[in-house]
């Protein structure tokens, strides 16, 4: 799988690097039938993820991703094209909407904004770091919005 | 990928059927070194899911899951397993946490109820259903907690 970004080379963020307000835009990547088709085979094995043919008669009148493809090449363009967090992009939860379906043939990419920091009480060498996406397609209409809570640590945290 | 359980041969459901409080657990799924490290490298390429080594050094220790991976996973159980809804499972999005992570070995299996049933205004043949799933490993701890909406029809929209 190929996108057109890559983070190898930027230098990781700590908590005390990030601000409310602060947006990112990742790279994009191409999704294909054979893709669709690939990942409802492993993990959402409806007639409307993997059959081109049956999927006409489903709700959507043709082909579309699972949700939760959608969420998981939003990961991977975030991963790979997001904030370089120091320690990695650790999810703890978030909440996830999905307003229209991914298509055959449609090119993501993830638009973001840090909304809010809660610095931990009990830990207080780390914090959570909410961060709203939007994951467009090639028409900029949204495919899936998402709240992701983010575990993110302190520079000091790299020597306690 | 197998399975459990097969949801093939069961009834379809429809939202005259569901009342809230309608519980199911599902079959199960036993997750290996090798698929997190290939859901990895497809979907949340970092080192604590992809390299067992440079994983030691993360946060958790040693290798663990993509939170994605056991969404994934927890949907593919669902699909084979939980109530097999007319017209298909079809999420509009939800909340999910994940407590703590999925490890290599891990046998996961998930356990949901209906929570709440809201018919649609302004499509009478529909109505969104909540359904909360709690997503435990072999020794009866969540990995995953979900509520997630649910598109589902009436029998009448059958011939609508």
């Amino acid at each position: 799988m190929q996108d057109s970004s890559d983070n190898a080379h930027k230098s990781p963020l700590y908590l005390e690097d990030i601000t409310v307000g602060l947006k990112f835009q990742t790279g994009t990547h191409r999704i294909d039938e054979r893709q669709i088709v690939d990942f409802a085979g492993q993990f959402d094995p409806q007639p409307l993820h993997f059959s081109a043919k049956a999927a006409e008669e489903s709700f959507f009148g043709g082909l579309v991703a699972s949700g939760w493809h959608t969420a998981a090449i939003t990961m991977r363009l975030m991963v790979t094209g997001g904030p370089p967090l120091a320690g990695g992009m650790i999810g703890v939860g978030g909440t996830v909407e999905w307003p229209r379906p991914t298509k055959p043939g449609d090119v993501l990419q993830v638009e973001g904004e840090v909304v809010s920091i809660t610095p931990s009480k009990s830990h207080p060498d780390r914090g959570i770091v909410a961060i709203r996406t939007e994951t467009k397609n090639q028409r900029g209409d949204a495919v899936q919005l998402m709240t992701a809570k983010l575990l993110m640590f302190r520079r000091s945290a790299k020597t306690a």
